[in-house]
């Protein structure tokens, strides 16, 4: 009998999702949603911790990224969609483990090591940014989630938390709050158009809701191999572009292991296998792009959906929050105090 | 016509409160009352930062501290008592304003330093304890206070608030949040009585409540002047404890200042200076803990006075709070977003 879990994972709303996103996350919640209670949380109050200029840009993607939950095929009767800063318990449990936890420990972070240099913070780094592993804490306890997933470059964000649980259950001499276990994406990042990080900003993802014209002059832009110049020379198929998508996307893989073969070999020019990622991306994204525009039209419903999620949220990271208030910190109402 | 201010002050609920308190600042609160609102925030959550270990501890001076507030004359119908922990605001702008402050001005902060230093916390310190004016930045403009009393150790404190408001007013394009100035003391602090920083860790402070019996030990065990052996011994008036509690306390400027002189020239014994301090010290502590003992028989009324204080201030802190997130930060409630 396999176990059911508690999920808890999210987005932050800086863009719309991509299909990085569809293929490392989104793909793996639309499974893990029958088997398990599953949670995302848009993560507007994370966003600001390096968006802090510019909050309008966050708050307008909120809609989006909810926008393509629901047209990807999350099911809300199955999934809830949460909020992040309509949950007051979340800020009041970061600031309570905020005193389990040392700036030294945080410096030590490697997922924040590497964020903070990857955004050129050096020592101006905001404060919030730097102790955002103990926001994320209080995210996965408040909802007491067992299972969190993550990239590998995430993990130590797991080990802190899980640090954090068992502070505050020595605190309450009781198991007030759960571990939690990563569960790490089985398939590995997919790659910008031009072969680095794909993000929105970088302009070198596909969004969800690409037009055909779009995923066209996307794949056609594709880093492949550049020694790869006539069909018959031999290609490379490590750190190709279009064999990731194809890896990705592609459900013959007997197929593309085939075309892996034949390109490595000489005589498979780059335009038959960028025809074959179109016509398969636009398979995948038409069905997405054309619930998100019918889902568009009616956003009310969009807000209701995610005021529904976040007033259950709103009643499972209460009741944790109190819980972890009276038992590890003594902090009662006032009268009972 | 002079400008009624709204003040926030308040103590961390570590211990009861003492002489040093009553000194410094619980009797320009009784005078302050009179003329400006005024608020008294029982800083439970703040005393957590560097009492993580022994919440209980926390929690059970609560109401201790309220016992010496109301015990020494607060006036519930013109100050507000609320404690701190109860009001959600406070957590939720502290997480925003995190995103406004950087590591390095935190770190530069000579507050923050200096009680660094004095705590032992050396690079480990708790994140919280770090980022502690943040915390007090959201206390202090949760209840849009334009004045705060504060030693001048703490003057950097209201600069790095002033920074946050200005930036908060720049994000919302408009003066959301008022400025506040500091609002110095005037008496010096009183030292404990063996001449050292006065605390009651340090057992060297004498409490409100204190006995006749406790009264006349600390007095004797006060530290005066080690070279004024006879009484016929010109004696030191600087640094000795006898006289900067005799300053604080005696009405009589003039007798002081006699009792000064003749105790420089030589001729004035310690007995007599402490015989004279036992005296008055039991004359000012004697009312005080008449109404703190009776107080204590009915705890139910100090709860229900906390628990009016804070609503009351939940009600103004939340209205601050939601008018933060919508104009600096973009965080509207879901249905408007």
């Amino acid at each position: 009998m396999s176990v059911i879990h508690t999920i808890l994972t999210g987005d932050r709303p800086t863009g719309p999702l991509h299909l990085g996103h569809y293929a490392g996350s989104l793909r793996s919640r639309i499974a893990l949603q029958g088997e398990h209670r599953q949670t995302l949380l848009i993560a507007d109050l994370q966003a600001l911790t390096d968006n802090a200029g510019r909050p309008a840009h966050v708050a307008t993607n909120v809609l989006e990224v909810a926008l393509d939950y629901l047209a990807v095929g999350i099911d809300t009767d199955r999934t809830t969609i949460a909020l992040q800063s309509q949950l007051p318990a979340l800020a009041d449990l970061a600031t309570l483990y905020m005193n389990l936890v040392t700036v030294a420990r945080l410096e030590r972070n490697p997922t924040v090591k590497a964020e903070i240099e990857q955004r050129g913070f050096a020592r101006d780094i905001p404060a919030g940014f730097l102790c955002y592993p103990v926001s994320q804490a209080a995210d996965i306890t408040a909802f007491r989630a067992t299972l969190v997933p993550v990239g590998d470059d995430q993990v130590p964000m797991i080990e802190q938390t899980n640090e954090i649980v068992r502070r505050v259950n020595r605190l309450a001499n009781a198991d007030v709050l759960p571990e939690c276990e990563a569960l790490l994406s089985r398939t590995p990042r997919l790659p910008g158009v031009d072969g680095r990080k794909a993000s929105k900003s970088a302009g070198n993802a596909i969004a969800l809701g690409a037009t055909p014209d779009e995923i066209t002059a996307a794949v056609n832009t594709m880093y492949t191999d550049p020694g790869h110049v006539r069909a018959s020379d031999p290609g490379r198929v490590e750190g190709n572009v279009v064999f990731a998508y194809l890896d990705a996307f592609d459900a013959d893989a007997m197929a593309v292991a085939e075309l892996k073969a034949r390109y490595r070999h000489g005589g498979l020019g780059d335009m038959v296998l960028k025809r074959r990622l179109i016509d398969l991306l636009e398979h995948h994204i038409a069905p997405i792009r054309a619930q998100r525009a019918a889902l568009a039209q009616d956003l009310g419903y969009v807000r209701t959906i995610i005021e529904r999620g976040t007033a259950i949220a709103r009643g499972i990271t209460d009741e944790t929050a109190g819980e972890v208030r009276r038992r590890a910190f003594s902090l009662d109402p006032i009268a009972a105090a």
